[in-house]
Order: structure tokens, then C-alpha cells, then sequence
């Protein structure tokens, strides 16, 4: 299978790279790195073992590239508008396209552009950053959970989990509409919450006050999974994702990242498409609501001073 | 009346001023201002026209001062645990103690500590503060509601507001809990977000998302208001609050001084008490549940590193 990266940041470089490694063919669209990688290769700094790509295939145009028959879309949602220029040229008839993305809703947003276009969602679970061009610290974690949502071709799901698996990268096919709330769960609390208090995973759990905070909005988002339709989902996952993060290493997470360099931040797909989904259904998120609007009011302080 | 000031900051160096400068007999109890103040007198620079106290009767402890018929306590409640100290030098058989204190509680706290005591609030709707030992600027309103709350003497009632009125104070009687609870509608609100978002009382209605916040907050506190039995109180109080506030001098209310400052903040009667009172009847703010965790969270880190 051929396969196209959109989005060779701290993410895309690491699933790519593994596949590339692995001896897949693969392609990566680079903007601001490609000239350095073009020249130099790719670094993974690995906890599951490091390793150099010494001339992978980039390009800073997709126009320029092969179609393929896996795109791995890993931008920021905050930049999802590009898709409509950069998907195309990427496209036969049977491309599926994963979208590695944060959020709610990226799936149907894109589909409504590309109506008969094949999507899955990929939900990562990694800690990882991109240290300096062409250079990305994967720091531990790693695993992809895969969940369809308009692919008709399940033999192209079926190889790609297989090629990860085989690249080294645990990989696992679950339910769609599950897979993204239940993300949403840790994603939703604790993005946020650094931000607005300027802080990590570790000082909110360690604060008996954040700590209930935190456990109140995983309860709301849980809450507004149940109400859209989710199964397999009860107010034991918060605290099950509060186990995890208290055994994690203190972290901060992308929206932190963002907010500390003053880039945008993902709040339509983390934030604002969620609460609009559960309003759809009738329910309600006072507390995540409220952080919505303080990150927004965040935001646009910063983005106003640059 | 004998009148005794317990507080001389901001507010009680106001409303103490205000009376000695109309002749009572006002008594002021100072600590890091005494010796300024006993030496150069008290300044107050007010958009109602300033004025200088030469000789104000001034003590650095109540044992000291006489009984008086009135005790203006203008302390922050984050120092209410001094006041079992301090009040009983002052007292006499019918001694009204007026408490010019922010929150939801804090008579019913002390009634606890004297329960024979007469107790009634003022809510204070003034902009001051405190510029330099012994001066204090008074920017604009200056008015004070004033709610009994338990003092059987209707008399000292009516001249407490009496004396107001003659020493160009605008003073009215008022329903204890009504006052209370319509007061914790602008202050449950704007005090924590202007903490929470290290911003002014304009930018926050500036903002969408914020103003939305803040009117969300503001019902929230009306319902809590309503439940715990509050009359005369309805949504469209919400609306007249961000009007006055929309027509204000960008402001920062008392707690976010207390922040810029690095001082305890008034958590626990604006945010604790409220909504324990609310939980009693089975209703929650849950906006404002997560303020008071914001809060507790912003002063934890910086009482720590003092």
C-alpha cells in the first residue's frame, strides 16, 4: 500500500516514520522542515527504540506527490481548512483517508466537503513532540485505536492495521463513535484545564479541588457521551483516566503546547463541536462550556498581541 | 452615637471618614497605618469631594477604645477569625455590629461565636481603594444597603441610617438575604472571572464568550438565590447587573486585588458559603462550583511560593 503523511509534526513523523522504517512506501508532505529533511533524513528518538530515515520521500506540494491509498491526515484541526486544496491530488477512488486529529467531528465536517471520500478516525495514544527540524521525541506510549467511519473498503482497513502492527505500532480497530467520545474524556478536562490555570496533569490531580474539577467534567463528558448514543461507557472510565494520569509522567498537553508558543488553539474540534453535539441531544456541559469560553477569551488575548 | 471602625482600609476608611467628617463620634481602630495616621491625620480623595480628617480618634487595639453604640467592621472575612478578639472591648448590652463584608455568611458565622450579639450587613456599592498610608481614593457610587440580620433595637437601626444620610452617604434599609444574595450576583461572577482570567471587569463583557460566561454565572446565583427563598429576584437582574457594569470605569473588584497582590482571596465567603447554602436546598452552580475550584487552584500556587 502506498501511503501520503499530511502533517509531519510530532505525530505524523512518528506514524509515518515507523511505517517508512518498517519498509512501507510512504510520502511526506513537509512546509517549513523540508528543506532540512529533504537534505538530512528524518530522526525518531524513540523510548521503543530509536532510528533514522535516511532518505525518506518528501515534498512540499501535493500536487507533486503520488496518490496513495492510505492518506494519514495528522495537521491540527486548526488548520482542517487546507484539506479541500491538499487532498485531491492524493485521491484515486478507493483512498482512505485517516484522520490522526484531536476532537469531535473532524469525520463529518470533512465529508462534507468529499461526500463519497472513505473515512476513519485514528486515535493516538503517544506522547510525543518535535524537538527541532526533522528531530521527534517519542517520549513513551504509541498505541493507534482505528475506528471507520465511511469506508466501504474494509480490506484497505484491515492492511493498514496490519501494516502498522507490523511496523511496531500497536494498532486496534474499534467503534467509531465510541473511540473519539471516550478520547474526549481525558481530552476535554485536561487540554483545557492546563490553559486556563497555566499548569500540568500532575498540579491538577494533585489539588484536591482541581482533582474533583477534573473528575466532574470527565463525569459531564461521559454524561454527553451516554446522551448522544456511546455504549460501553459509564462514569467508571473517569476514574479509570484519572488512574492513568496520575501513573503519567507530568505532562502538558497539545492545547498547552499551543498556548505556550501562542498558536491557535483547537477549541472548535475539542470544545465547541462536542457541546453542540450534546446540545443537539438535549444535554448540557455547564463546566466544559465554561472552559470553552475561557479559552476562547485566552486566545484571543494572545492571538491580538502577536 | 458612638461609632467604632474595625477594618480601615478602602471601605471603613470611607464610611468611618464620611461620619467623623459630618461630627460624629467616630473611632478607628489602625495597624501599619497608626502611626501615619496619628501623626498626619486620614485623606480622602473622593469623586463626591475630598475632604482630610486632621485628628481622627485613632487606636492600635480595641482594648483601648470605648464601647460603642455602633461597630462598622470593614475587615476582609479571610480576618474574621480575628473578630472574636477584637469585638468584645467594643461591645455593650445593644452594640449593633454592622459587617461591611463581601459573601453569602458572615453574620450567621459570628452570631455562632456571640449569640446575643446585633448583627446587620452592609453591602458596600463603591469603587475605592487604598492609594497610601492614610489616603484613601474614592472613585465613584458610594451608596449602602443596609439588612438586619438579628439586632432587636430598631432605633439604633434607623439612626445608623439616619447618620448616613446626614454625613452624604446614601443609605437605605433593606431585606437581610435579598441584599446579600443580589450582591453575590455581580460578585460571585466578576470577582473570580477577573482572577481566573487576569483581566478587567470591560474586558470580560467585551468578549462573547465571556459576557455569555458571566451571564450564565449571574443566573446561576439568581437560581441559588431563588431556591434558598429570596424574593424580588428574577432573571432580569442579570441583565441590569452587566448594563451597570458596561457603564463602570474598567474595574478590578477585591479579590483580584488581593491576586495582583499575592493576598489571601475571599474564597470561602463569596464562593464556599454560597454554595453550601445552595447544596442545602439541593441546588448547584455548577459554573460557579468551578470558579471556587479555579480559584483555590490560582491561590494555593501563589500562597506556596510566598
Amino acid at each position: 500500500m502506498k501511503y501520503a503523511i499530511i502533517g509531519t509534526g510530532a505525530v505524523g513523523s512518528y506514524y509515518g516514520g515507523k511505517l517508512a522504517h518498517a519498509g512501507c512506501d510512504v510520502h511526506f508532505l513537509l512546509h517549513s522542515d523540508y528543506e532540512y529533511v529533504n537534505l538530512h533524513g528524518m530522526q525518531i528518538d524513540s523510548c521503543d527504540g530509536s532510528f533514522h530515515l535516511d532518505h525518506p520521500q518528501v515534498y512540499h506540494d501535493t500536487a507533486e506527490m503520488p496518490q496513495a491509498d492510505v492518506v494519514i491526515v495528522a495537521l491540527k484541526t486548526t488548520r482542517n481548512h487546507l484539506l479541500k486544496q491538499l487532498l485531491p491530488p492524493l485521491l484515486h477512488k478507493e483512498t482512505l483517508v485517516l484522520l490522526i486529529q484531536n476532537g469531535i467531528g473532524p469525520e463529518p465536517e470533512l465529508q462534507k466537503q468529499f461526500p463519497e471520500l472513505y473515512l476513519a478516525a485514528g486515535l493516538a495514544f503517544i506522547c510525543s513532540s518535535k524537538t527541532e527540524p526533522g528531530r521527534v521525541n517519542h517520549q513513551c506510549y504509541g498505541s493507534i485505536n482505528i475506528g471507520n467511519y465511511s469506508c466501504k473498503n474494509l480490506q484497505v482497513m484491515e492492511r493498514l492495521i496490519a501494516d502498522f502492527n507490523q511496523a511496531g505500532v500497536k494498532a486496534y480497530e474499534v467503534e467509531y463513535h465510541e473511540a473519539r467520545w471516550k478520547k474526549a474524556v481525558w481530552n476535554m478536562s485536561f487540554n483545557g484545564m492546563t490553559v486556563a490555570l497555566n499548569t500540568q496533569t500532575d498540579q491538577l490531580l494533585a489539588n484536591p479541588a482541581t482533582r474533583e474539577l477534573i473528575h466532574r467534567q470527565m463525569l459531564e463528558v461521559i454524561g454527553a457521551a451516554q446522551a448522544v448514543g456511546v455504549q460501553n461507557i459509564d462514569d467508571s472510565f473517569a476514574d479509570r483516566m484519572i488512574e492513568m494520569t496520575l501513573n503519567m509522567t507530568p505532562y502538558s498537553p497539545s492545547m498547552k503546547l499551543d498556548f505556550d508558543f501562542h498558536r491557535p488553539m483547537e477549541i472548535e474540534y475539542l470544545y465547541s463541536h462536542a457541546i453542540a453535539e450534546a446540545h443537539s441531544v438535549g444535554y448540557s456541559m455547564p463546566c466544559l462550556e465554561m472552559l470553552e469560553a475561557e479559552l476562547k477569551f485566552i486566545e484571543a488575548s494572545y492571538l491580538k498581541s502577536r
